[in-house]
This record gives C-alpha cells, structure tokens and sequence, in this order.
C-alpha cells in the first residue's frame, strides 16, 4: 500500500496501534471492550485526561513529542495517587489519517508506555479537530492511595523534581520572555516530554511514609490548595526554597518566584509527610533518582502562606490556571 | 450567581457533575483518580467512545439527548460483552461553559446512567471543539464474555431490536428521503436517542446462550463481518428476515434491505447462538421486554452471502461506515 493510499479507520489501529506482544489485559484491542483482571484484593485507579489542540499544545506540535505527553499527564495523576501502571485507552479525532504523523505518535506514545508496563487495551478513533483523550489504570493496595484529603497539621510540604521550566518554555514561545536558544530548548523539552513521577508516587504509597499528594498540572499554588482544601489545613511555603528548574534557575527571582508558584504544566508531585520520614523520604527519593526538596509545612490556620528564606511574609498576587476563566 | 458570570472549570464540575448519592467507587471526582474496587473475582470490561460535533451529531444538537447518547452508545458496547455497567468517565471539551447546555446535558447523562446504576467517577473538561469523550466499565464473570471470535457454524444469527429508523432520519435532514413530520420525529429518536441493549446482553452472557455478539454501530453487514472475521467463519443473512424499525417497514423494500442492513447508529445486539436454545432465547428476550428476532445463520464457508425470502441470492452493493475514508 503506498505512502498516499486513503487509510481506513481499521487499518489505521492495525498498523499503528495493534501491538503483537503479551499484556496484562485478558483481551485487547479488537472486540467491543476490553478486558482487564484485576489482581486479587487490588483497587482500580482511574484518571481519564483530554488534549486539545491550540489548548494543550500548539498546532503542528512533534507527534512524537504529543504522544508521549498525552500518557505522561496520565501517568502523573497514578503517580500522585500511588498507582502501578497497568494500561490504558487511547480516543483519537483526526483532521486526517497522516500516516507520518500516526507513526511518530504511536512511538512516542509506546515509547513511554512500555517504559511503564502501560499496554493500551483499547479506545476509539474518528475525524474531527485534533483531539487526544487517554484514559489510564493503575493498580494498588486497598488504603495505600495518596488522596487529596490526608493532610496533616505538622506535616512536611515536599515537592519532586524542579517547577516552572516548562512555564519559562511558554513565556519562550509567547516571546514574553526572551531565552538563548540553547536555554529555550532546555526549557522546552520540559513542557513537551514531562517525566511522570512514577517509581517516587509508588514507593510513597507502598511504604505509607507520606499523607497527601497531588500532581502538580496548574501551578503549584493552585494544586496544593486543592489538598489544602480537602484536609482542611492551611500551609506556609517558603518560596525561595522552591526547586526552579535548571534554565528558571538563572532567571530574575522575580520570575523564579512566579514560575515555580504558579507555573503549569510540570508535573511533578506535591507531597506532604510527617517530619519523623524525612530521612526515609530522602533514600526513597535517591533509590528512584528523582529529587525530592522540603519547601514548608501543613498548619492548623486556613490559607496558604508566602514566605521568603528568611521567614518574612510574601504579598504575591498569584492565580491557577483555568480552562474556562481564561 | 447570575446566569453570566464566568464558570471556572471547578465549579462547572461541582455544580453540574458531582453528585451527593452513595455509588460503587471508593473514591469519585475529585482526587487525582477515582479509586475502583473489583467485585471479588469479578473482570473489568471497559470500552471508549469519542462524539465529535458534525461526525457524531449535528452542530446544536439537543444537548440532553446527546448526554443520554454519549452515554447509550458506551453501554451498548458493554451490553454486547454482556457485561454490567459499573461507572464511567467523562472528558468534555466544550467551546464555552453555557450553563443551559451544561443542565440539560447533565440530566441527560445521568437519566440514563442512574436507569443502569452506573456513576460518574472522574474525567476532564477543557475548552475546545466540542468533543465528548466517555469510557465506560462493566463487570462480569471471567469466562462470560460476549465476544466476537466465538461464532460457529451451524449457529443461529440473531439482531435484538430493530434496524434502520437512525439511518432513515439521517436521510430525512440530509434531503435523501422526504418523510412526514410525524414518521421523522418517530426516526429521529431512534438516532438521537437510542436504547442500550444493556439487560438482553448481560442475561445472554451470564446464561452462556450466546456464542458471539457485537453491537450494531457502524452498519449490520460490517459489523456481523467483524464477528465473521474474528470466529474464521461465514455466513447466510435472510435479508427480508432483517426487523426494520417501525417507520423504515412502511418505506420501499429497497431502501429497507439497504437500511437495515447498511444503516448505522443501530445500537442493537448481533448476536449468534446453537438452534438449541431458541425457545430460551426467545423467553429470555420477552424477560427484558426486548424483541429478538433469527435472520440468518453462520457458515463454515467463508464470506457473507445475503439471500431474501424465498432464499434466492441478493446482490447488493453495502459499505459500512469508516471514519477516514467517508
């Protein structure tokens, strides 16, 4: 068949998505469901998210780069919740069935699925703007999850990895910020090709060392409040301890302070834990090669706090990121 | 708040989406992922399905309806494995948050969801195209799947429903097929608002009456092929057995032979089953108040042979829907 033949919605999973190996799923892809088998005594983690274009990424973005961040955010959510990976759905709308295109984001797509033991077990695909929408499974032990609502006055605030890179990558893009070349490409590979914290979300909620966690896709700010919130705790952040990314890093602290706050899209996980783990904390972070900093502490008292390195009060006027407020 | 105000992503989920009622999940909106127990020993089915304005339904289309079909055409899928709706996600990409769309979506939805015990556990909503994309989980015994690769020859072919009224109202707005007002409102709730053949699909699995069955999405012929595909095996359909819908029967036999077997957004089950168990069968479908009706049988010569009444060959030219060639 040559490279221009029309390519039917069958062939189009045949080629691209159909994979001839051993999964976990009992049946795949190619009947009207799919079928999973939970391993005995485990709980279903659940997160579904939607990519869409102009949105999520720009026009034109590398597919290769596009299929591996759909699944990337998914992973995130397991990941904050504690959940071993298992498989996935995919839902494809298409402009057109561009066979170089559908290549290179099935490779990217599988690239990092197989990194994680993910198999995709099914999903749909049609024409229409371009829309990328995966559905991802997990599993873990019953009470183990790292829920949103598990707080603790006491307790430490941690973050992994480094914030706002990828947010200085958008500035790049917005020209509202100007970076080197060799800097924006630094930053931009953090926007296009996140690292879901995987092995760290996991190791967290089997060894029950931290309370809470969420994964960070609006901003810091925003996402901490939203377990600050649920537990019914308020918070201090030190901002001057906040990891920045190694491009951000060499910015004005002005724009470190806001990227690192109230960046988006980093995915990096924000944890608490008790103080009595750090030390537990900080081997399990190092035995899976992600960093893992102490950014500030749970409190009684409602809201969240600013406060610099030396402990005086911020006043930054700072927002999370809205689909439909902007 | 007054009709206009801005609605955040939060609050659109808050307001029209979550909802105060005990479900099956262990945890639902509002956390990373939802968290899913299995019923001991129990599978996971699970399939996905994306509506794409224009491809799917029409631009303005009744946003109540299409939360009732978003969600029909997902159980349809489980039906056809026989397996029991559980809950589901929702991704929504939505052009901008109306607030009458969202509450007449929503009732829609969850009209349909609540009739089949199946909860919203999670999802995503962003901004974009309008794009609804759900994925659907069922449950059901290991060894009592419906699926498309056990057909036998010497099996009966069975349709529930009926065929074709979808594809006819689909002719009537496209100015194919002129019908009376009161014949087109009759058809077009049949494509607008079809019925999931949830309860026929789970008693044929968990009786083990049925060898094989697929649900009717894309076309009769198409469909039954992937059943004849999949089980190495062919088929004779009666093509004047089909059981077209009550306002495609009083329209010429062309077009009924064509839209029965050619139509499109059926939603009804094709299923086959031993001669044995016809009187069961047909008991089990009076059971769940749904018409069963035999219009062929499979074959161990392959391909599928249409013959009418009288059992003379037909020749007729059908295609089933594709995405990317159509």
């Amino acid at each position: 068949m040559s490279q221009h033949d029309a390519l039917s919605e069958f062939d189009l999973i045949k080629q691209y998505f159909v994979r001839q190996r051993p999964g976990r799923a009992t049946l795949g892809i190619g009947d009207d469901c799919a079928l999973l088998t939970p391993a005995p005594g485990r709980q279903i983690a659940i997160s579904s998210d939607m990519l869409v274009e102009d949105r999520h990424f720009f026009a034109g973005a590398d597919a290769r780069k596009l299929g591996h961040k759909s699944l990337a955010v998914n992973l995130s959510d397991l990941a904050a919740m504690g959940a071993r990976p298992v498989a996935f759905t995919l839902a494809l709308a298409l402009p057109q069935a561009e066979r170089g295109w559908l290549a290179a984001f099935s490779e990217g797509l599988f690239a990092l699925a197989d990194a994680h033991g993910c198999e995709l077990i099914g999903g749909d695909t049609t024409k229409g703007p371009l829309n990328i929408c995966i559905t991802v499974f997990g599993e873990l032990a019953p009470g183990q999850a790292l829920r949103r609502d598990r707080a603790v006055a006491g307790d430490d605030i941690w973050i992994s990895g480094t914030l706002g890179d990828a947010r200085l990558a958008l500035a790049g893009y917005r020209m509202e910020h100007t970076l080197a070349p060799h800097e924006m490409s630094e930053a931009a590979s953090r926007m296009h090709t996140p690292t879901p914290r995987v092995e760290l979300g996991c190791l967290l909620a089997e060894t029950g060392l931290a309370h809470a966690a969420i994964d960070i896709s609006d901003g810091l700010v925003g996402d901490l409040g939203h377990i600050l919130k649920a537990s019914g705790v308020g918070a201090t952040l030190d901002v001057d301890a906040l990891p920045a990314g190694p491009v951000l890093a060499r910015q004005s602290a002005q724009l470190r302070r806001s990227y690192t706050l109230a960046g988006g899209d980093d995915y990096e996980l924000c944890f608490t834990a008790p103080p009595s783990s750090r030390e537990q904390i900080a081997a399990l972070a190092a035995r899976c090669a992600t960093p893992a900093t102490r950014v500030g502490s749970i409190d009684t008292a409602a809201g969240l706090r600013l406060v610099d390195a030396t402990g005086a009060p911020l006043d930054l006027a700072l927002r999370s990121f809205d689909h439909f407020t902007q």
